[in-house]
């Protein structure tokens, strides 16, 4: 669009919008009108809001979640059992486990996986600090469950951290692998089918 | 998400990320955790854009286009056609008008379109303003050009706005229909190639 048809402003708004994952040029200048049209009810509303996550938001310095206090919601609720920490890749893993309510214990995010070719070694990802909550005198950790994305890069991530962590008296495990719930047969694929076949269990 | 997951200033950022076009809350949370990991380069800056275009971008009391001032750059273009007044639905079809380098001249933001069972009829539209715009004594509009969307909306709203354009010393025209500059014939549907037929021209 060229500059004159509207003030810098909008345009700006334009494109910071099309920088955020799922929204195009196309979409974000959609997104822009619809903010303006409803300037009280959603453009002041994430002008207040994305300052105030600007401003408040933090890294939990233990378990690398994003929250409003360090040490973060999860690491400082004591309800929750210390002694399994689930090792997500990603921000997003750990609220997909919360949203799902699957375990109520403590998160170690890594920050991604591991890949060589984008320069991304083990020193780029939190597995230092997680041989540390792991290894700590003080430590109450009694299982690892390695919950990457069932991808290339965080199978080849899983196995590098059970290599770090062998010999470190904690029970490591991973997620199941399987049909998923609500799945039909004949769209999976033969990995899927032959881990779920080989992972059978009794009715 | 549940509460405890993350501060509720996260959970305010999807929420009001998930109302724009184009995003769902899978989307809004993608989104959300994006700019909180880019907090100086997107974040921030979404907040200082979105601030100030709530504050600084107003709608043109002359032709209903979204520009930071009033008459907006369009209406105060002294280098624009004033003879040719471009009626539009709404300002994105402008922007695309604009992006094109379609025209040079005046527009008019009807903004919507007559929808009867939505309750939307043409006191709520901006088709008054139209009017004394083209019958205004200083008037110097000698074409209004009706571009409004080919959908049947668009054109009840175009037979209205005609209709009340009767008498009117203007000459009304409205956009070609044909085939789209790059489009198969073999994927339009048949009252396109009808009209493509019915307006051929000589070569």
């Amino acid at each position: 669009m060229a500059k004159s048809v509207t003030g810098p402003e909008i345009e700006r708004l334009i494109q910071i919008l099309a920088r955020l994952p799922g929204l195009g040029p196309r979409s974000a200048r959609r997104a822009a009108l619809h903010l303006i049209k409803k300037r009280e009810t959603l453009l002041e509303p994430l002008a207040t809001a994305s300052r105030e996550a600007a401003e408040r938001v933090k890294v939990c310095s233990t378990c690398g979640n994003v929250d409003t206090s360090d040490p973060c919601t999860l690491c400082a609720d004591p309800r929750r059992d210390e002694s399994v920490l689930v090792v997500v890749e990603d921000v997003s893993d750990l609220w997909a486990l919360e949203r799902a309510g699957a375990v109520n214990c403590r998160y170690h995010v890594l920050g991604g996986t591991l890949s060589p070719l984008d320069g991304i070694g083990p020193d780029d990802l939190n597995i230092a600090s997680l041989i540390d909550r792991a290894t700590a005198e003080d430590s109450t950790v009694r299982e690892i469950v390695i919950a990457v994305n069932a991808t290339v890069e965080g199978q080849t991530t899983a196995h590098y951290i059970v290599d770090r962590l062998e010999g470190i008296a904690v029970r490591i495990t991973r997620l199941a692998h399987g049909v998923p719930v609500g799945g039909e047969l004949d769209y999976l694929d033969e990995g899927t089918l032959a881990a779920a076949i080989k992972s059978r269990s009794a009715v």
